[in-house]
């Protein structure tokens, strides 16, 4: 959980097991694999910045069940893939 | 629900059964058409975080209510329609 | 109001009568025309997601009297005039 | 006031007499200027939202003195201006 | 602190004083600079929008100190960084 | 802390210690390490707003345990990695 309010050693980001862009490639086949790819890597940064599962879970619970929270995940998501979006140069043939 | 803060298994992000991406493409032939792609886009992010109907049903009636989530919700929907709009080149002829 | 926390069958994302692009068209004349184009755009996602006028109503006294409701509503003018602005090489000459 | 949640006629959005983009144009000699367009850009958008000006002076107050708000107006200063740079190619010689 | 929230009369964002990009040029020789420029124009903005001292030494204190601001804050110096980053044309070679 | 509320004397930006962009180039090698730099960026502009590592110490435990912040923190690394990605043309081959 020393991500982002680093200590003053900043030499180490992110334990070593942790990948953040699955096949360390933005490149998909198709929108839809790239829709997930944003997602996937959303996720990875939560789970580098809280790695306790348990609380994961625990915070699952509070933002599915809270509007604003869900908007907040759209938020993300849709920066992500624009980005995932833009790489692909957006699938067109 | 377990999108965004994820399990320790990674490796599904959806059920099978939600598209992410209506049609699996960001092409449409129309502004209007792109902006309800957008539209469901930014859906289906939320379906897929909270699957529960009736749930999300409760949730609509807050945020419907709410003023700072409308705004919210428009502005996930700006973010979206700007990759779609760069996508087919803005419709441009 | 069923539009971003969607009922199962997403088949319909808005009723018909509602255009989400003026003109269909994200090209104007003028910048002035797209600033406009961007306000529209963004009211009219508003109006999908709550298309009861007498609750919007009541909103637009809430949000007319927030500053940080006020600063969000340029937020979203501010990226949908973004969109704009680009399908419209900005109006260079 | 009836900008972002509209009533339900949308064929007026601004008063006429509210100007959205000063000089109609997103192009300007430098930097600095760019960044004062997207300064005026912004307001013109809380001007239009809000017209009364007694109750933009009390929120002026109110935002001037609040931390979270100060960063907001920042935030979308630098959206404003993204916009403008792109415009003016970013005054590259 | 007239800025976002404008007087009828806007024909003055800024008072002489304050100049809002330094140096009037979003060019820097390194990605570093860029960096430093992106959080100067940040501050600036914030510096224009609560001209007090005072103010601004008090708000710090509060911003300093609370987790979702600081978050806030490194979001606006991204977006900043990112047009000047593209203004830098990324400072490849 | 003196960053984005500055002083009235805004010559320095930040102590001379503090690098904002290691090794000062936005270009990697790959996605996974442009994803890792892009976390980087993003604290290290956390660090130099709030320069105490016992405060930030206690700020993280605060938004690690808080759903909201870890949404904003993946949203900030979003905005982040999209310049990064951009610089490298999304390391197409």
């Amino acid at each position: 959980m020393d991500n982002i309010m680093p200590p003053n050693n900043p030499s180490v980001v992110t334990p070593p097991e942790v990948t953040l862009v699955p096949n360390n490639s933005l490149l998909t086949e198709t929108p839809e694999e790239g829709r997930q790819l944003a997602v996937k890597m959303a996720r990875l940064i939560i789970k580098m910045t809280q790695p306790d599962e348990e609380k994961r879970k625990q915070l699952r619970e509070v933002y599915g069940n809270d509007a604003m929270m869900l908007i907040a995940v759209g938020h993300v998501v849709a920066i992500e893939f624009a980005t995932v979006a833009a790489a692909n140069n957006y699938w067109r043939k």
